[in-house]
């Protein structure tokens, strides 16, 4: 999957930025979609790192994220990219992640530190401090500065400024590897919440992954409820669109994730489906004081987020 | 929990319009909220009654009705408003326009129509066919132009422009009626689609009543998940946020519409499980095709919506 193309070009942007106070010395960003690019423009627009270099699998897509100014050079060629680095940070979809950890184990300095940013910690971590030489100079990382739009095109330079970005280290992490990566967080204009992979698995589970189910399984009720007749779909109000807009996402970036994530959300299913059931109880007993309840839960919960 | 006061003071608006080719002479809106107000607004706004009375419970809705221009007379007497009118608009809440049919039935004439815009069909039309004298001069009827803000402050005379408005005539409905119902909708600006009182109940119970109790369902999910720690409260993305909106809705609304399509809700609910069913058997079998192929369902219903 990934393009390791033996001696790929070495595209080149810029001169490298003069010595100075970098944070880090020479980052790789592998991976140059949505995050990763901003990370990258980030990086280079905040002068975080005396050299950004980006590894991604089309010649397009470095042609763009040299462009964008996400690298200072870019290259198809992963082993390339993070030969050298003090820094990798690992931003390609998940199954992929897990591939270039195996990489980076090869060719990275026993000093490098690795971070990625990938939305399933669980598996990336157990593979992280199965694969390196140095596991406790890894750290999983969550930017929750999603969107709909994917790619090096809607990357920003200030996509994560204000963002919430989850850091998961754990037994094995160490404590200056993690003091370094809350550090970048915090330059890079982003909150660091500290979590177990675990802990993070579960939560966006049920904040991210089962809302995004649910609100497939309920277009997947109305397409068949409106399929006899064309016309009726004119019923379909605001409230129905605002509650399925994450269902227009990309399925098998979607079809990864929950699997990738699929005992903590089978759980959230399980949760969700008693939460159900509360609402059909009170249905069925005509308990208008139950159900009102459960919505004024709602209400007040809702508020509160 | 009507305002009958024998005599309430009898507000006036500007002096009646001219003579003219009016749709209706005389139009009671009993009920000056969101749906009645602009309703009231629309017919004074596109001159389609000589005189637009409105009844409303509170003094304070009646001055706000008459200032913004939604009726030429406004009263909280039920019968004194819908006395003499040729067309009485039922516009409150659910349980309410079932009482007010019952008022109606004792006080208009004959030739008189009514129709209502109550959001579930089947109990009003029901009570409608069993308390008028006339019940063929009734149609039900269910404008979908809601709004998160309620009101008479929410009002405005082009809520109802490019609507859909579903009419839901029966056996019983006298044909001329149901035309008339259909002229004022168009000359109101919105959409007629004529469904029986259960489809469009069945209907509106998936697409906007399932909606807001999925919405809800998952809100408690994810209060009980954060419950135990403020700061996860920050992973809560906009995803998330847009497929719970609709759950900030007012409670005891919600939980008097929930219970007057119980049966309709209940099925649905059947369904959402069965729908949510079939991604945890897949997820459970971590049968990727089978999920890929349920989430690229739901992506082009999506679309189609």
């Amino acid at each position: 999957m990934t393009n390791q193309a033996g001696s790929s070009p070495n595209h080149r942007n810029s001169a490298p930025a003069a010595e100075g106070a970098f944070l880090f010395d020479r980052v790789a960003v592998v991976g140059a979609g949505l995050i990763g690019g901003s990370v990258g423009m980030a990086l280079r627009a905040r002068r975080l790192a005396r050299e950004v270099v980006a590894a991604a699998r089309s010649e397009e897509t470095i042609e763009l994220a040299l462009a964008r100014g996400a690298a200072d050079r870019a290259t198809r060629d992963v082993t390339e990219a993070v030969a050298g680095a003090d820094l990798v940070v690992l931003a390609a979809p998940i199954s992929l992640i897990i591939e270039h950890l195996g990489i980076a184990a090869g060719v990275v300095d026993a000093d490098c530190i690795i971070t990625d940013v990938g939305s399933v910690k669980g598996p990336i971590v157990a593979a992280a401090e199965q694969a390196l030489p140095h596991p406790e100079r890894f750290v999983g990382g969550h930017p929750l500065a999603g969107s709909e739009r994917r790619g090096i095109a809607a990357a920003r330079p200030n996509l994560l400024q204000g963002a919430t970005w989850v850091i998961t280290p754990t037994a094995v992490t160490d404590a200056e590897v993690l003091e370094r990566i809350e550090d970048l967080v915090a330059r890079l204009g982003a909150r660091s919440l500290l979590l177990s992979p675990q802990e993070h698995d579960e939560l966006v589970a049920r904040t991210s992954h089962l809302p995004h189910v649910a609100a497939a399984a309920l277009v997947n009720v109305v397409a068949e409820c409106t399929r006899q007749r064309a016309d009726t779909m004119d019923v379909v109000g605001r409230g129905f669109r605002d509650t399925t807009r994450i269902a227009g996402g990309d399925a098998s970036l979607w079809a990864d994730i929950a699997l990738a994530n699929a005992d903590a959300l089978l759980a959230s299913l399980f949760e969700m489906n008693a939460s159900l059931g509360r609402f059909a109880d009170a249905l069925r007993r005509r308990d208008r004081e139950t159900l009102e309840r459960l919505l004024a839960d709602a209400q007040r919960a809702k508020e509160a987020l």
